[in-house]
């Protein structure tokens, strides 16, 4: 085992996922606000407001939650149904770690819960409908996860950067995921 | 040519399409709401209200239309941006024909329209995110009109009558469309 390992053992178990509440607001607009201005990751608009974008965070119909450890908040995710009505047993997440924060398995502890929370809410299955191709480190951790790119969307993302980039369409089932909540 | 060509292309030249207004939504409500009770094409509550029906056609971005033939509302669909920010280019429709006027062409025609507005509206492809697969006649007239099936979402979509049946992403881009219009 790595110390690298070792030490993100024992921040995950110094760490808990909780449902987001009011007072964690600020927290998660200091870890939305620069994943939104540096506009590579996420289809928002680059100059969305504080108010904008935790209305979009905290959208009616979704769950958010919050990743604390020793009493910061290091990471934020939702969870929603991808889709309405005959397509409302898929479940939707976005997840973003706090700047700094990254490589410590965050993400990967958050989409875990989040797939189990999504289990346990009935959601038979679980789709990202964006993930940008140029984040690799996401496209990865997401295959490690069990998601399978299902499509690609050519040029339909445009990076600051790098202009017109593909964006992913990820898709995996929860059935083994249930058993093991 | 057949007889039915020679009345599909009577039928074009006596219809138009034009953007709906508040006067149109009791007409655009009756092509809805069979489409929705039935359950089968749309990922919609199959109990969605009248009201529920036309703020979700009528959805703050989105461009409404009509088709309209003789002074009678045969079709309608919407047009907006399917991401915000960086995905801001890709549109997205949703089209309905009215029950007993299947099968004239007008799906076609009000598809074309769409991706003329689009190009106009210089959006540069255009996303359908949830065919139903086992909606064949549509998946069949997309293709014809350019789009792919990009992703197959295995069982996204709970059929009233089938269970779980896989629903399709379908994507064009708009390039050629712009220089026809």
């Amino acid at each position: 085992m790595t110390l690298q390992n070792q030490d993100t053992q024992a921040e995950h178990r110094a760490a808990t996922i909780r449902s987001a509440c009011d007072r964690d607001k600020e927290s998660i607009w200091k870890i939305l606000e620069p994943v939104i201005r540096l506009g590579e990751t996420y289809a928002l608009e680059r100059d969305l407001s504080r108010e904008d974008a935790l209305r979009y965070w905290f959208a009616h119909g979704n769950e958010t939650f919050v990743y604390e450890s020793d009493g910061r908040i290091l990471g934020t995710y939702y969870l929603r149904r991808n889709q309405r009505g005959g397509g409302g047993h898929v479940a939707n997440c976005g997840y973003v770690t706090a700047a700094g924060s990254e490589g410590r398995g965050i993400a990967r502890s958050m989409c875990q819960h989040s797939m189990g929370r999504a289990a346990e809410a009935g959601f038979r299955a679980m789709q990202f409908n964006f993930v940008i191709s140029t984040n690799e480190r996401a496209v990865k951790l997401w295959e490690h996860l069990g998601f399978k790119v299902i499509g690609r969307l050519p040029g339909a993302f445009q990076h600051p950067g790098l202009g017109f980039v593909d964006a992913l369409i990820m898709y995996r089932t929860l059935d083994a995921v249930g058993k093991k909540v």
